[in-house]
């Protein structure tokens, strides 16, 4: 009877079978949507998803991610536990950063047949991560569906430059705000650029502060986003149609200085 | 205390009166969305998503379907039993295949006047569906809010053709990756059609096989997808797009034959 | 262990930290999405969803509406009681109608010192008004949380005027449907208009009747709602689109007579 969070690129329609599937086999489990518009096979803003959101959930929380291009390929189905919370997908790289965040990692190798009679080809979200979260949740041991392994796809957030003059970095999520976050990480541009500096991007200044509500209407600006990571905003409006930006993107910012 | 489902084309704002309505008449009942975003009106698209999740979903659960064109005109609100699952919604077909597909089904009027004192001439889903689902989910015998009834509305997803040389059949949905699901049922087509057939569509060839990544990348592919129904997919985009399909839409489709 | 309801303009993701912030307080609230797509910063849009839906909750509800343009500026956070059912939120209005519409409303300022160590400066939904709720849903007094205030952002939905040959009004929620709903309360309306009558819009007759049915596929009908507003409708179709009309605009609407 844990929380089971659902983070896919599924829309509307098939994160409900995988919310039956839960419910018939855990009937207490409470279920939490993270998002199911994550943009179509995006691997990493899935795991950018699940990462701004697994701080705040509750000890025992047991997530299911679903951004599964290889689905119905040979691709491994895992767990990861990680700060006692879990994860549950497909062995791609999105459980990984999320699970990171929390502390050391344990991957195990789920055993299919230990999970499911009838696994289809191209739903496992439905027929095998959502029974062995419901399991889990149960309080099943993970023992019992899965094996240790240390072979697993990895991915961090990673490769980006900060220099004297210009930020060079990845947009990893454009959110329904138009915000366009990066993956620089924001303990990193703070050890970099004081609050108050001037930076460009496309030709427009904008400065580096701690609110959107630090510029006018319409305003471009950049800041830490309560995600945790650097981001671009225009104040009540959209940076990332007025940069013509959005996720996998590079992004080049120069630093301009102090006014 | 029963699971009760939602299936709607309300969109945003309208199911939360409907939870509030739930809640207050049954506060522990756990509620699942199955979808609000079915195509306005669209009462086939919505029988098609309860359709392809009912199977999923644990005994004695209670499916709210509301596509309503009806609704205020003299349409008799029902609901239907099948399999110890429930469905509550208006008398215009929407019910009758996700019930069906359980087993047997028993139809049942609902007597609005046991139900609640006011009730609206646009919104039943508020003022009729939820109270009765939730007094079914909290045990109340349907026969004090319905009276047995043969007469309804009746609907199935029937009227394809699969020949020698072609098939043809009709979209009954299109869902979030632009997968076009026909009508034809999984089974109906593996008993004509082998794994391995060429077929064509609007002039392109496409393979028939068990998933998504047995073609390359944007690559045209039909399927018997996860719901259970024959249908045809592009590999990370948008059928629905690339061919210019919609809910509704005649399809044809020539058998090529083996390679 | 209250109902806690979620209104914002959030879209998908960040509505998940919240309700992890809520289940890791208490664990046993039941957490019903409003809805998170109403029109960005447009506070009387929020306003009217929570309006919508208040009178349809359970006694104890605690319902949070973040429409927050100024987060990080010196406005304050309140909490707000009325018949029963708490609201909390930023003090710009948003809270008002609702409560108001439950009954005689007592405001309480957030002591934020009391909520949380780490507030950022983006993010209140999370940081100061899921806690909040949260600590209300498990019994905790406001007082403990909060300070009895006078001082506090009034808005309400008035504005419109009826006269002998015409209606001006202002359009305060545009819903997934297309449905134009205007800031006329229902009973007010129908004190000075008889259902029959024949109003116009835009160069565009159209009657003023119980129900959409009323008219005929895609015709054009103005009614009273079932959230209890005058609006304009096109029967199976979208009205906003129709007329090219959307939240805030102003609405004129000639007065023709009974047929």
């Amino acid at each position: 009877m844990s929380v089971i969070t659902l983070t896919t690129d599924f829309g509307s329609l098939y994160p409900a079978s995988m919310k039956g599937v839960i419910l018939s086999i855990d009937p207490d489990a409470t279920i939490v949507d993270i998002s199911h518009s994550v943009p179509p096979i995006d691997i990493r803003a899935g795991a950018f998803a699940l990462y701004s959101v697994v701080k705040h959930f509750p000890s025992g929380t047991i997530h299911i991610g679903v951004i599964d291009p290889g689905v119905g390929s040979d691709r491994k189905a895992i767990i990861v536990k990680a700060g006692n919370q879990w994860f549950v997908g497909p062995d791609n790289g999105l459980l990984i950063p999320p699970a990171r965040l929390l502390g050391d990692i344990e991957v195990y190798e789920i055993i299919e047949d230990e999970i499911s009679e009838h696994i289809s080809s191209t739903f496992h979200g439905r027929d095998i991560f959502a029974p062995a979260a419901a399991h889990l949740s149960n309080g099943m041991d993970v023992l019992e569906i899965g094996r240790k392994t240390d072979d697993y796809v990895d991915m961090d957030f990673s490769g980006y430059t900060i220099e004297k003059q210009f930020i060079e970095a990845t947009v990893v999520y454009v959110d329904d705000f138009g915000n366009i976050i990066t993956n620089i990480p924001g303990e990193k541009i703070l050890d970099e650029i004081e609050i108050g500096t001037v930076l460009s991007v496309s030709g427009r200044q904008m400065p580096f502060l701690n609110t959107y509500s630090g510029v006018s209407k319409w305003g471009l600006v950049a800041l830490v986003g309560s995600h945790g990571f650097f981001e671009i905003a225009v104040n009540q409006s959209s940076a990332s149609r007025l940069l013509h930006m959005t996720n996998g993107n590079s992004i080049r910012i120069g630093i301009i200085g102090k006014t």
